[in-house]
């Protein structure tokens, strides 16, 4: 069953009521579309409003290439693969690149073009050397210099390997009409995905940005796709006081204006970590501007109660955490006996490990909490399809509503172009260097 | 060669001068050992006084567990582990986890008892079902519950796997003297290295904490202490204008009290992402107390700065940056042209990849000064162990001198019992739950 929860509110109820006539304006805003950067709003209603036979084609597609390789590479950088690895590496078993395509249930995804790294591209190439592979290249413009330099040196790999045949081995997603992307898949005979025009690369997973990769290695897209509908549909709700997205949003912003400058998303499930990373992303491209905006970190416990614990406990206090909290865990196992009671904890006899990491999160919350950290919780019934399609879904309209309530356009990047330039211009005067 | 250089330096000469009478009275005290923490500072002339008799007898066991088994699971928690991880994979090659023995130079590393992950441990017995395994749990204690939960269920399972041999392949790395590990040590019969007591974790890294597994792995734990020797000497000159280690400390602190309350440590090759791990222990645990200290936290670029680049070029203006850059790649790869100049960057063409990453970090931190954001930049020749343990060690005294400089104690870590305490509560009274 899908059944996302949130909890704790660290906020009074007066204080939410102050902010209630200004949520109202922002929710008719954003569903009426003439709120700012209403040119992106084409994620909001997409879980009702996509097109059916698309998405027939997305998973025909997908079918084809899963019969086809044993690995997919997929090229692409920040939206255009951070949400396709979120839910792909939450879905996979620990492990999972040493398990065989019947194990895994489909082929392996391999992400690359997302750096400018040497070695990282030659040990993919070595690494597929013996592998049927196929590769997904996402990129709106396909002018962006991190996945264009991993596809050229990819292309030519897969033509050497492949012959006249790599173009059926090869799929762009790409914009619809014009682009260098579009133009080559043309000329080459690649099979094309449209990346729509009204939505951005960080609200992108449900459209084939994410569903054709997850769906070729045997992700259920359509349990994705129904947990975001269901999602939808419940933070439709008028009233803003029954919305849990409205909740989280103005939570977080009146603990910003208390001082609470940074954000930790914290999971209790190392894996879980690229979807901090998709969300470091959705909030921080889409609030951090005009000198502003919360810093979105991340962390993992209880691994990092070892490491970032003491600060969060007693540093600084200008934190304040999100906890993502999964009631039902797919597998359990239990702790055995310590035969001589050598570790002198006997209490953990024949408990079931995660019974152990629920009571970790209770008690870092209640630790946490005395410390001066205010905490939302966030939960999940599993994780699974439904549950995560509802989890990325709710984060994305919080996350729209956050940044109007803030005063910003939630759906734009300038400043990501800066760098941009610079790199440019250096490459082609080729000045400076090492 | 191994040549570690700090540049940028974003305060003004007079900045640094107004500190230098504080500098020397904080060297003077860690060198006479008469500081806050001063029980703990074993570390400061390990990489010159450590037992040369002890560390020939860590290579000589680890190349006893080379030769028995194909993987290493490491059980360890914090600083039982991440200085391990963090030089692993620093100097293995990407997609490691796929090489055989032979083409990895040694048996894999799996780390785990460093969360309480069901998935994770389950997964783990299933990839080592069939293959030759030996363990080294790094534990003081041995009463840390992570570990201690791993090491029960791994203890069994091996010695399911391997009968009463099994005491052969675990090695226990704890107190010398007391400890529930070092008596079940003792009973057991299992061979055990020492983790010394004026050491605390997070700066336990050329100790044998890190140095047998990663010995086993076959990194060159010479050249690695011989890093660490060398910057020990660069960095006892008490003049302290000309020490590195107190210009970043220096700097550091300034920034902060011009309102740069987030450090982030960049680097541009993903694999570093566990050094930026270690980093964040190290700082994070050792500053962040009494309410107070930078928040440290890690980017890889270019990869965010398709995420959080937006957010660090033009988001609130409270963080920096220091940025690792490395001048000699091990490899390289020349981009090829684009046949049909598709994507338009044809000033790519025939570059080596990694001159395109050093240029993206000159570009970006041209558009980051820009933007606002002060940089320090920390420079390696190259990355291999000897560069590697010389910026450790940096990094660790850089550490001390700050915490010091800012009235705090750099060697004790009081807010990570809170949650341990509350989790004890609920394991024993088994109240609450799910």
């Amino acid at each position: 069953m899908i059944d996302i929860k949130l909890d704790y509110m660290p906020i009074a109820n007066h204080e939410w009521i102050g902010m209630e006539p200004l949520l109202k304006v922002v929710h008719n805003s954003l569903h009426k579309g003439d709120c700012l950067g209403s040119d992106f709003l084409g994620w909001l209603d997409y879980p009702e409003n996509y097109s059916k036979e698309e998405f027939g084609r997305v998973k025909a597609e997908a079918k084809r290439l899963r019969g086809m390789c044993d690995a997919l590479i997929v090229v692409g950088i920040g939206g255009s693969y951070l949400g396709t690895r979120a839910v792909y590496e939450a879905m996979m078993p620990y492990y999972h690149e040493s398990l065989s395509k019947a194990e895994r249930g489909g082929p392996a995804l391999y992400f690359i073009g997302n750096d400018l790294s040497t070695g990282h591209i030659i040990a993919l190439m070595e690494r597929l050397e013996n592998v049927e592979t196929a590769l997904v290249i996402v990129s709106k413009s396909g002018k962006t210099l991190e996945p264009a330099t991993a596809f050229r040196l990819l292309r030519k790999w897969l033509e050497e390997k492949y012959g006249d045949d790599a173009k059926d081995r090869i799929v762009a997603v790409t914009d619809g009409e014009k682009g260098v992307l579009k133009n080559l898949a043309d000329k080459k005979g690649y099979r094309t995905f449209v990346v729509p025009d009204d939505i951005g690369g960080r609200y992108s997973v449900f459209t084939p940005v994410g569903m054709l990769p997850l769906a070729v290695a045997g992700i259920d897209v359509d349990g994705l796709m129904a947990g975001a509908a269901y999602m939808r549909n419940k933070l439709m709700d008028e009233n803003v006081s029954n919305n849990i997205c409205y909740r989280y949003a103005v939570t977080r912003m009146i603990l910003l204006r208390k001082g609470k400058l940074i954000e930790l998303l914290v999971n209790y499930e190392p894996k879980l970590i690229y979807i901090t990373e998709w969300w470091k992303q959705l909030f921080g491209e889409s609030e951090g501007k005009d000198q502003k905006g919360i810093f979105p970190a991340g962390a993992t416990f209880t691994t990092d109660l070892h490491s970032m614990g003491q600060w969060i406990q007693d540093g600084s206090r200008n934190i304040f955490e999100t906890v993502l909290r999964i009631r039902h865990e797919k597998e359990d196992i239990m702790v055995p006996e310590d035969e001589i009671d050598g570790d002198g904890l006997d209490f953990i006899d024949g408990k079931p490990l995660s019974l152990i990491n629920d009571y970790a999160l209770l008690g870092t919350s209640e630790a946490h909490g005395t410390g001066g950290v205010p905490q939302i919780l966030v939960e999940l019934d599993r994780m699974d399809e439904k549950n995560l399609g509802g989890l990325l879904y709710f984060f994305m309209k919080a996350c729209a509503i956050s940044g109007l309530l803030n005063g910003v356009n939630p759906f734009d990047q300038p400043g990501v172009e800066a760098y941009k330039t610079n790199l440019y211009r250096l490459l082609q005067s080729d000045e400076g260097g090492k």
